[in-house]
């Protein structure tokens, strides 16, 4: 295993106080338990936003902290969710008043945990919602997951429900924008190569030599199938055809679309997987209104991508536009 | 070779045109000469600022593009440099009539190159400065430099220049603030693994399974030493020393930093190295007063990362926190 770190058990809080070091205009990070939180929280009168999960998939959650996006994150130790009590203490950190928005990527001890944290925020007095992303078409239930895994949609919640909730919208309509986006947000991902737990010390999954993973998980999961290593323009018909004929989608739709690196592929690569993008999109009459392009849900250092589209509105493009301050995503501002 | 490509001769034509595909608001792209331009160049009355070299190293230079920051860049085939009529054209496209910076990274091809440009540019009439960028001290010379090589400066040159052309300042000053740039920047590099060029289709050095290139060129030329991997702690104050020890820092200084992925490592590993450098610069009281921490320079599918530091004054951070829009760097817009 080669790796930037020194012992693999502090990677998460090394890497975090670094984080928390290069952002401080921005955010803080609280150790005891582990939150990251905007430097302001808790803004009063406002929607609390907040969201988290196992470490390894950087910039999400943490990199998506500030003005305009989440209040909060909770990261867990490398792929392991959060503990409730990170989740209950961050929420209490966020909540103005107006009560607190969970958005929460379909894993088991993820929903588990959440779930837990917002009956004990409840029984405190604060209002709490929850939303889950359940993106991925790849696969139905998963090593992690019953029913699909959440994965790329979040970061489009976690953007419009963060901007509503900026523009003062009370917490059942910031809920209930996060519902509509997981219902018209379609991902799917795969692998060049596996990615390796730094505790664990090897590589997750193995590959053949011309061998990938499609549909692969966020974790290394299996995916649909090993195939061969293709030219990407298949490979990314492949990916679009699984997303498109899920929703499905259709000619007229607008879309904001995303192809986000799995932490290993340079940004080269990334555009080339948007240019085929584009081109299939084009070729079907739908229209791409707003994109990102760049690693904003790694898996480690695999090699790789995913693809996300969700089908836009005037609505979710109007508040897509609103400023944002974060590490990771920054317009406007 | 594992790569998102089609074919390999097409790998440099076919990302740019996703780039211009994704960020169609911020620039477009010429592909008869290549080079990526503003949208709205030339602008009247400004000093233009363009750069150039191999591409694999993005977003350097393209994703540089952009209000406050370059006018113009062209992107050579993969590690290899831009052509004098690549240089020309884009000179031409961007002077507003006060002239046109040239920032060259310290590598032959390139420094050849953009001098027979502005030779071709001067005989149309338009005036042009070049700064040549040679920051990096792991090594004097090297299989494609005569004297050090350029690297992570050039991101503070074409910023900082970018800033006071975008305040109206005239050729000569704009030219004089890069080659303070220049002499205030020192970086060094290293490699976990080697990189890989499509047409080449395997990697173009081989390094032991325990074994990191300390040094190490942004297109894998070899560096001061191939030594074992240690812990983060111990490499970053290697590269913290080097370039400390060169100008050198002191006690006082204020700095601006940036650690840069080289393509294959993930921001959870860079923010690591982040910090380990933050502690290394707090122990000799230099202030940090801004930085970078993502994929900057790339070195295709490279894992490793650079640090860069500048010393900074008053006037530099100024035109450092001017606005900027392009792909890779965003704030005040």
């Amino acid at each position: 295993m080669k790796k930037l770190i020194n012992d693999p058990q502090d990677v998460m809080r090394e890497s975090l106080a670094g984080f928390a070091e290069a952002h401080s205009e921005i955010l803080k990070v609280s150790f005891f338990p582990v939150y990251v939180v905007r430097v302001d929280a808790p803004v009063a009168g406002k929607v609390g936003v907040i969201s988290g999960g196992g470490s390894g998939h950087e910039p999400l959650h943490g990199g998506f902290v500030g003005q305009g996006m989440l209040d909060a994150a909770c990261p867990g130790q490398v792929f392991t969710s959060p503990s409730p009590d990170q989740m209950e203490a961050a929420t209490v950190a966020v909540d103005g008043g107006a009560g607190v928005l969970h958005i929460v990527k379909n894993y088991t001890g993820d929903v588990m945990n959440f779930e837990m944290a917002a009956e004990l925020c409840q029984a405190r007095g604060i209002q709490v919602e929850s939303v889950i992303i359940n993106d991925d078409v790849a696969v139905q239930d998963s090593l992690y997951t019953a029913g699909r895994r959440g994965t790329g949609t979040t970061v489009f919640a976690e953007k419009i429900c963060g901007a509503a909730a900026a523009r003062g919208y009370d917490l059942g309509r910031v809920a209930a924008l996060g519902r509509k986006v997981n219902e018209r947000g379609r991902s799917m991902g795969m692998a060049l190569s596996p990615c390796t737990v730094p505790a664990a010390g090897k590589p997750g999954f193995e590959l053949g030599e011309n061998e990938i993973e499609m549909g692969v998980g966020i974790h290394g999961e299996p995916g649909r199938q090993r195939i061969p290593l293709r030219p990407v323009k298949e490979l990314a018909a492949q990916m679009a055809e699984a997303i498109l004929t899920d929703l499905p989608f259709r000619g007229g739709d607008r879309v904001i679309a995303m192809v986000s690196g799995m932490g290993g592929t340079p940004p080269i690569e990334l555009y080339l997987v948007y240019r085929e993008l584009d081109l299939i999109l084009r070729a079907r009459q739908i229209e791409v209104s707003r994109r990102l392009v760049g690693n904003y849900i790694t898996s480690l250092d695999m090699a790789g991508c995913a693809i996300t589209l969700m089908q836009a509105d005037d609505e979710l493009l109007s508040l897509w536009d609103d400023p944002v301050l974060t590490p990771a995503l920054r317009w406007g501002i």
